[in-house]
């Protein structure tokens, strides 16, 4: 089956901001089995939505707005939708006393405004809204269905799972989707691509999306299949072949991030962890104190983003500091060893380069970080050329620090 | 003049990807005066995309397509447009030999399917691309004007300023834009918004728009006239009334973000900074110095994130934490006072709260945040309750606490 989504109101026209309820029902609709053939945006104009209105329903059988469900004047989606499929709008008094009882247990009265949200087309069976005043419409129709939904994603969302899913899902034909969903670190897209392309190419089905951050990639694999079983074969079949070509280079089949999966090896081996940071200037530790609980491996570390904080927070020789360079494999290792030894942690990373744009250290190109890792069993140092970017050299460095100590405590 | 955007490919239709396009495109066609009252997105269908060209060219003079000029069988906007228009599509041997010449100059040769991009809709001018192989089309139509651009942003991008705009500006009425742009702190959007509202209210142009992220407002202005003066005027009118009533609460007019302006702040008086964090655990830090050239004023500083390390490395009494609690006044102050008197850097800032999602710390609210400041004049903190959320509550501690130096600062 198809849909169409339409996502209503002005303020989405306009080169601030992006329609983001349609990428999560897509997802959901993917899940039921349902394609999304369009997608549209339109402002808060009762005649342009209208038409709009009137030639979706003539392609597909499904059509989602959301948006414009608000007390003002401004609001015009159940008026558009009325208008295109020329039925009446009827005032509910249950559902005005329903939002009236929303604003008595907040304290407030209801402002007149407010009864505009009172209005059903003709036919249309109410969606409550458990996190807000705008009820949503359901409308069955001789050709197909349409949904209203309001424009706030926590309105949206708990609206469209609990009101609309289920029944969706007895209407249309059976159709089971499994997934498989693998973060991978420590390797670059394109040569990620090069090593799984020849194993995924010839699965029309899984359908296989790869997204790449800096430094993290994530492998989404989407098998449908008559029975959950069948789809839930086909997934596994492709995705432990990508997975045996992969290795240890996957890091997460749950979809955990990177800083929760080497906090729970710390936590199970009882051990802490301190970080130096130079050019990152505390972004690593911010990384990893993400996941709630983190102080439970976490314990601090040290913030040398000048050049003379290197001598006075961690005690580095200054005349080896100068020798050297602060972006060298020295220095790393100096960095990780001072910030193990003053913390008291069992691990401590260091990270020490030139983020850029401009190379602050003379020879030193842009985007060269030195990581470096004290560990129990002594401490070492690796260097890196990540792509050119300031904030893209800090996220890449902070990303394969985590994965070197990944890779130590595997 | 009215403007429909339609972005053409199937990958634009999955749950990971949004259209960005659009949002560069409508800010340009703004400028001209032009509004986009409709975009959408469509897969890589001829007979659908075609549908929706046809539709569009029904409703507004100008449409801009972006996408589907690529190589291979999956790309159809050429033949979708020249479906909808009733034209043919001609071989261009001029076009192939140019794009040839681009393989050549890589040291490749052509594959056959490039071919396809030579091909240009009947009565189309062609639109160079200066990085890449895929040409644009212009089409001027009785009714109106037809633009066809690559997807891929460096390729769409430079097409349309260097080949669209200046024909578009002729062929427009003569609007000139004014715009005015302020961001703000120390404020939420619901009290700015209960400010200026009855200020920007009375006026239709120019046309505010607010937009709120943690602890950050930013106040655009977009003003029309007939000549660029009467534009300014306008925009100069409501944006100092606008000042006024915001008063220091405005940070910058001029686009630039809050570390930025702190940090020259600090330049100018030769002055440095140093931090000590705890829940924020190293992100402060990160955040200042986003600005390249950060080192002249940021020095470094302390992530104090578990209890032990507020004694261990900032030399904090171990009864004074226990008595006063990690989230306290005496705790934030006595953090930032050794911040400054270990890193020698003029000012401090310090961070102690409960970030969440559950306390940590009994009595003390998740959303609850110390703020301390150490400088010549002596050291003091504030606290704070943000709006739940881990990670809301540590972007808006950092934005709070930069903003607690600005306002020290002035």
């Amino acid at each position: 089956m198809n849909a169409e989504i339409i996502a209503v109101g002005s303020e989405l026209l306009t080169p601030e901001r992006v329609d983001t309820n349609s990428l999560w029902l897509t997802q959901r609709l993917n899940e039921l089995g349902v394609e999304v053939t369009q997608k549209s945006v339109l402002g808060d104009d009762r005649d342009r939505l209208a038409g709009a209105i009137t030639g979706a329903l003539q392609r597909v059988p499904l059509l989602i707005l959301t948006g414009g469900l608000g007390p003002t004047e401004d609001d015009i989606t159940r008026e558009a939708v009325a208008q295109a499929l020329h039925r009446r709008l009827l005032f509910s008094a249950e559902i005005c006393q329903w939002i009236e009882e929303i604003f008595t247990s907040r304290g407030r009265k209801m402002a007149e405004t407010n009864k505009r949200q009172a209005f059903l087309i003709e036919g249309a069976e109410m969606l409550p809204n458990p996190n807000g005043t705008a009820p949503g419409q359901w409308l069955d129709l001789p050709g197909g269905i349409v949904i209203i939904l309001p424009g706030p994603p926590r309105e949206m969302r708990p609206m469209f799972e609990d009101a609309c899913l289920a029944t969706l899902r007895e209407r249309l034909p059976k159709l089971h989707i499994r997934t498989r969903f693998y973060r991978v670190a420590g390797i670059g897209e394109s040569d990620l691509d090069a090593m799984i392309a020849p194993i995924y190419k010839p699965y029309a089905n899984p359908v296989t999306t790869i997204l790449a951050a800096e430094g993290d990639i994530q492998v989404h694999l989407r098998a449908r299949g008559d029975t959950a079983e069948a789809a839930d074969a086909l997934a596994g079949e492709l995705g432990n072949k990508i997975l045996a070509e992969l290795g240890e280079r996957v890091y997460s089949t749950n979809g955990d991030p990177l800083e929760t999966v080497v906090g729970q090896m710390l936590r199970a081996r009882g051990a802490t962890l301190a970080v130096a940071e130079s050019c990152t200037a505390g972004l690593l530790g911010g990384r990893i104190t993400e996941a709630p609980g983190a102080s439970a491996w976490f314990l601090g570390g040290f913030q040398v983003y000048g050049t003379a904080m290197k001598t006075r927070l961690l005690g580095l020789d200054e005349k080896r500091v100068a020798e050297h360079g602060v972006v060298s494999e020295a220095i790393a290792i100096a960095m990780a060893d001072s910030a193990r030894d003053r913390t008291g942690a069992t691990y401590a990373l260091s990270v020490t380069g030139e983020a850029g744009p401009d190379s602050a250290t003379p020879g030193i190109e842009p985007g060269t970080v030195w990581i470096g890792l004290a560990s129990p069993e002594g401490v070492a140092a690796k260097r890196f050329l990540f792509p050119k970017g300031r904030q893209r050299v800090r996220k890449f460095a902070v990303q394969t620090a985590l994965n070197m100590l990944r890779q130590q405590l595997q």
